[in-house]
């Protein structure tokens, strides 16, 4: 039977070949010293040590949670480096005392009660693929006992409005899942985040998450219709509607609150037919990313709102088997379900010929030519990379086991600032590597979002690990990164959410009276602080 | 000179000839019974009594504080039917003691600061044509005085970005010239709500002001990248930024805050080129809205994001000048400054002769086809109509004049529900018109902004007034109305916003937590409650 890893990415014993791992690290060997490393392997959950289980259940409750170790490891983390890397070495000191299983909306509540009397944390759990922090107990030792709030059998397409073309959908819903039953209907929701098999609905709107689009509607909020929520102080819904003008928004209000205002239980989603035409284009460029960033500008500007336009800088092109480390490139695709795309591709070509692009055959760019995803026209060579794409967190863990160091960083910024930006962070990174692993890294960059007035830059990071000191040594480069990103102007997030670890410094992007304003709202809907304490907003 | 009226729309003396007043009274005598009509007429201004001034005003701020009857007079309502109408009254009850006229940020923050210290209350205006009862001083009683807060010499693009295509703008800046100052380096915000001439962008942000784009982007929020708001606490400013997922979107939640969280003072906004590219096609349905109604859902859900999709009744376009009563019409346009748009409209065209429809002439189509507004190939058509379209508040003015009652109100709802509801709000209208003003009436209607879930359907309503109940009438129209919009599930506002008039019934839209949400902020940033009381959030 298939079976989560409590320690890694997705089911146990999916993750890379013994021969696929040897050949990973002949290829790193090139590029760093990786003689010194030394390998981790995951221990045996029944020798690792779980504190002690502190909750006292109603046995009115009995029946919804749970408390054996493999629930309670797997829920002691998400899956950011530093997550795994603590697994792997058998630390699972945040581990929660419970894991709760509601079957109902109602069950939420009932489980909200029953943690608001007795004042346990909760921590609400969807897919568990946070890289940020955003589901550990950091506050264990602050409260009675913590509670892992797992939406997971909340689960599936509730409601079907297909006039309106929309759908209500069960947060606890895992991506595959909800692509599924809309698929029965010809319908999607076409939000595709590298998490995508391992992360719910919920997760998705909590955590404001990035998805397929790379222009025009890039998080999931835009096909947010309404929410529902419960907190402690009750349930909460907003209208159905297409659009408003009263007042602030409380969607937006609420996307993005990371379970410190309330268990998002279902929401409303806009959804549309599957894409049946397509087409996509990739151009390289003679040099690292700013020649093909600039096309991706143009492109953002144009108005042609293209499904994807990605840019990777050479490193990523060598890492994806593109060119030979001397090229950047760039990755057009529209798609529709209603009318010819190729006007706009043509289009998108003028664009991206001009400062010296050239354009590669669909043959040369191989996996490449396939980032469109559900994009691309080979629909055979689509499934390929986007298997490849959703494996990419398996290859992590393989890294992660070899001793190295792996991880990825992510911002935005406007257009004005963009290279220096860019060039900074890139310098802040491979400067603390060169101190904390001086074997030798690499860094490499891509654009995974473009905007009119900015891109999304997304750094990887490779290097061979100190022994023993990797999640210190990560932390460094991390803090080091998030510093200069704050300091040249651009957010310490994306897509990928606050958590606990980018959450000192949220605390000095967010102006500061909006901060006092998300504190109130604590305050008024978990008067007693019970709610994913110290994700998001600080605390304990 | 010219100067604005006190107490109608725009500028003195450009309202309707008498020529063309008179020929509108015979138009509407075709429909309706205007014989026991009680005209109005302006009272002049030192004619009318001003409740007395109350305020202080220290030494230092005396340079920044005027109490002129004519100024405290034209700030004393918004533009709402049930505002001329008491204007016309000479009805100046709630005038406010003094009008404030900052020339910087720092004079916003010293004007608070002193309204914060004698408790006096704070009501923000940009170009006062609320609909709402926005910048109304109902409290006036409540507060030992009540200073409007103009920020009209706040006025400009502060900053322009070229590269990332956005400008910082003062709040306090109205739509030409802001239009103007974009336009000389060939670029445009493309926001033309019907108040454009006498709208800042301030108010726009605001209330969450419908523009130009009748898809995809329909609301202000869009285009907005980054926040400056004043309060009683101080400062607060988000970063700019093309897209982020840190935490909930900080802009979002003070974009609808009607001036009851803050005071906006710049933003940083998302501009493009001025079109060059420019197809639009008008199309005539055999019924009243139905059947253009659901090609207007099919164009909505193409993802073909034309600018303009509007859909008029038959009693629309008979008011428009244009078929004989018994066709509804669709106008559809595309617009691009990068690259043509003819495959777009040849698409859309298709979708548009489903279901009986019928392609106009240009010439027949008449003023019809010119509202693509800057969208037509026409130039100087677009221009007429523009001009029209932004004149239609002097109509309104003069039928008040005449003594009718004339209104519009608006709303959003899901297509599923959209037949019943659209029945149900013309019904109530239709019903009350006929208990309280029996000599008939006109209810029209169209749709402003279409979506893939849903749309907003507008009406206006015209009938003879009962003399000297012209108010009550209307309020009891308005009230009918908007518990049907309620209890149906619409809106209480698509885009003319909260502001007094929709605040009760606003109150029972709001998820109620969430509106705890927005009295916890209420008491953060403005603790002694002097902004903009009672508009938005209840109050005093």
């Amino acid at each position: 039977m298939k079976r989560r890893s409590w320690w890694g990415w997705g089911i146990e014993g999916e993750g890379l070949s013994p021969e696929r791992r040897a050949a990973l690290g002949a290829l790193l060997g090139t590029q760093m010293d990786v003689g010194g490393l030394v390998a981790l392997s995951p221990p045996r959950l029944e020798d690792v040590a779980l504190p002690p289980m502190r909750a006292r259940v109603p046995s009115a409750l009995e029946h919804l949670v749970v408390s054996d170790p493999r629930e309670r490891a797997g829920h002691t983390y998400g899956k950011a480096y530093r997550d795994v890397v603590r697994g792997l070495a058998g630390d699972l000191a945040p581990a929660p005392d419970v894991v709760a299983l509601p079957e109902s909306e109602a069950d939420v509540e009932r489980l909200l009660a029953w943690a608001d009397e007795e004042g346990y944390a909760v921590i609400p759990y969807g897919g568990g693929s946070s890289v940020v922090g955003g589901v550990e107990a950091r506050c264990r030792e602050d409260y009675p006992a913590v509670v892992s709030l797992d939406l997971r059998k909340l689960s599936g397409v509730l409601e079907l409005d297909r006039v309106s073309r929309a759908a209500r959908i069960a947060a606890g819903t895992f991506g595959p899942d909800l692509e599924a039953a809309l698929a029965a209907d010809g319908l999607t929701l076409r939000h595709f985040p590298q998490s995508f098999e391992y992360s719910t609905l919920g997760g998705w709107l909590a955590t404001r998450a990035g998805g397929h689009f790379a222009t025009l509607h890039t998080h999931i909020d835009d096909f947010v219709e309404s929410l529902r929520l419960v907190t402690p102080r009750g349930g909460l819904e907003s209208r159905r509607l297409p659009g408003s003008g009263a007042g602030p928004s409380p969607d937006r209000f609420f996307l993005g609150s990371e379970g410190a205002l309330g268990i998002i239980t279902s929401a409303w989603m806009r959804v549309m037919p599957r894409p049946v035409h397509r087409a996509s284009q990739t151009f390289a460029y003679p040099d690292c990313l700013c020649r093909g960033r600039g096309r991706a500008r143009s492109l953002a500007q144009s108005g042609l709102h293209p499904a994807n336009a990605r840019v990777l800088d050479r490193w990523e092109a060598l890492i994806n088997g593109v060119g030979d480390g001397t090229r950047a490139f760039l990755l057009v695709a529209f798609e529709s379900w209603d009318h010819p795309v190729d006007a706009s591709l043509a289009r998108a070509r003028e664009i991206a010929l001009g400062a010296g692009g050239e354009p590669i055959e669909r043959a040369m760019a191989g996996a490449l030519d396939t980032t469109a995803l559900a994009d691309a026209e080979d629909e055979q060579a689509a499934q390929r990379w986007r298997k490849m794409f959703l494996r990419g967190p398996y290859l992590r863990d393989a890294l992660a086991e070899m001793g190295m160091i792996v991880e990825t960083f992510e911002t935005a910024i406007t257009w004005d600032r963009f290279e220096s930006f860019h060039r900074e962070v890139r310098e802040a990174a491979v400067r603390t590597l060169a101190e904390v692993a001086p074997g030798g890294a690499v860094v490499t960059s891509r654009l995974t979002h473009v905007y009119p007035d900015g891109a999304a830059p997304y750094f990887t990071v490779i290097a061979p690990g100190p022994p023993g000191a990797l999640v210190a040594a990560w932390d460094a480069v991390k803090v080091a990164v998030s510093e200069t990103i704050l300091a040249a102007g651009g957010t310490i997030t994306h897509h990928h959410a606050v958590g606990r670890d980018h959450q000192p410094f949220y605390a000095r992007q967010v102006p500061p009276l909006f901060g006092e304003v998300l504190q109130a709202a604590k305050r008024q809907l978990d008067p007693r602080g019970i709610l994913n304490p110290g994700c998001l907003l600080a605390g304990s």
